[in-house]
């Protein structure tokens, strides 16, 4: 019996400023639902309000509480860990980091940098992890999609470091099993009565699986041919978010 | 019994522009036995020309026959396989390939392109592979120093795209197996009948001992505390070129 569906949001519900087919609609029948809704995103170029904004400017009914952002949980496990970081993130939320001390830094945190993925700046996050500073990723995505062209994410920037200084990231956000468990906590479903729907194969879905939850992929979004083979394990395929919500339906009646 | 020795270049016989202390003259020790002498590098900044002319400069006595370069390697692996390489490489190289046909690349080769791995080139790299490009690296080392600053090599950008396309670089130079081998077949000696010594204890003395080879790590160049404690296998730690070149001299009487 399902109690609870994560969306996550880019390429689910939208793909760049466009609303994917339907996807108003499937939100407004799940949000009349007595089930428990949240929004899950990885995204790092955007700070919270913007995403809220885009969401309202749409036509979603989304309330605030809903929504659950990597990027906020980076910085409250940086606060929690007394964490000065680096941040390597794109300059459209550095602000979200401004109260924390930056100074001398014993943190490395990446985001989805875009062009702020220099050789300086990514030698600079692999100096201070080679002297000891932890490193942190907002979520480990490989690509997103834009303008239909795939673009590379935090993920491979993350593992470059990874790599070079010979340690692992502390993902935080998707596909982090502590993050399904805290988005989880605030619903009053266990993992095996979520569904997580997204168009990521990997940060989505197998994240999601791994986590206990049931797994939806849909083909929009960065969705490429032969998704589906990439992982193993079982997990329901959908057109769209419209079929996605047809199938959670079934599952809660 | 030992018949060859397999000497990296930068770290080992020089670093920067300086000679190690007693460099040249070992290499000359070694040079008047009857061993088979090798000098192979992963070192992608530098055409083979501008090695050589260091090297002179500095006062060794190295023939041209006995240099190996992962630059050349790749070239040669590019021809025999029919690739029309985007080549993401440090723009002193580029030149090397300028034979090839770059056009509508089935080929991605990265080294150490420093400045120039920015966003869009390494985001070039990725679509292509996406797209079916084979990907290759020169190397896959993970930092070279450089004024006492330890400074990304290609390795963890090669590893960055590997990850996102979901694929797996074929890699030229060292630690490849085959260019080991490649290497020995110019000699009269079996694997472990050589010794390679070297800065990097991944790309040199794990990837020699994978190979069949001895191995020999010395504390010089990019060498960093407790990196012996890295690797598992039977390996020489020596401080230098001078105690390398006298544990190799040992045995080959």
């Amino acid at each position: 019996m399902l109690k609870a569906i994560l969306f996550d949001l880019s390429g689910v519900l939208y793909d760049g400023d466009q609303v994917i087919d339907g996807a108003v609609d499937a939100i407004e029948r799940v949000q009349d639902t007595s089930l428990d809704i949240r929004f899950i995103t990885n995204t790092s170029q955007k700070t919270r309000q913007r995403i809220l904004d885009g969401l309202k400017e749409m036509g979603f009914s989304i309330s605030d509480s809903q929504v659950y952002t990597a990027t906020e949980i980076a910085k409250q496990w940086l606060e929690e860990n007394d964490r000065r970081p680096y941040c390597l993130v794109h300059k459209q939320i550095r602000e979200e980091f401004d109260e924390l001390d930056q100074s001398d830094p014993n943190a490395v945190l990446i985001g989805d940098a875009g062009e702020d993925f220099t050789f300086a700046n990514l030698n600079r996050a692999f100096q201070l992890c080679q002297q000891g500073a932890v490193l942190a990723g907002i979520g480990y995505n490989r690509y997103y999609s834009q303008d239909d062209q795939l673009m590379l994410d935090a993920g491979p920037f993350i593992k470059a470091i990874e790599f070079a200084a010979d340690t692992e990231a502390t993902i935080l956000g998707k596909p982090s099993e502590t993050f399904f468990e805290q988005v989880l906590a605030t619903t009053g479903a266990k993992p095996e009565e979520a569904l997580m729907i997204g168009d990521d194969v990997f940060g989505d879905v197998e994240g999601a699986i791994k986590a206990g939850l049931q797994g939806c992929l849909v083909r929009t979004g960065k969705y490429q041919q032969s998704d589906e083979d990439k992982i193993s394990g079982d997990f329901f395929v959908a057109g769209s978010i419209v079929d996605a919500v047809e199938h959670a339906l079934k599952q809660s009646d």
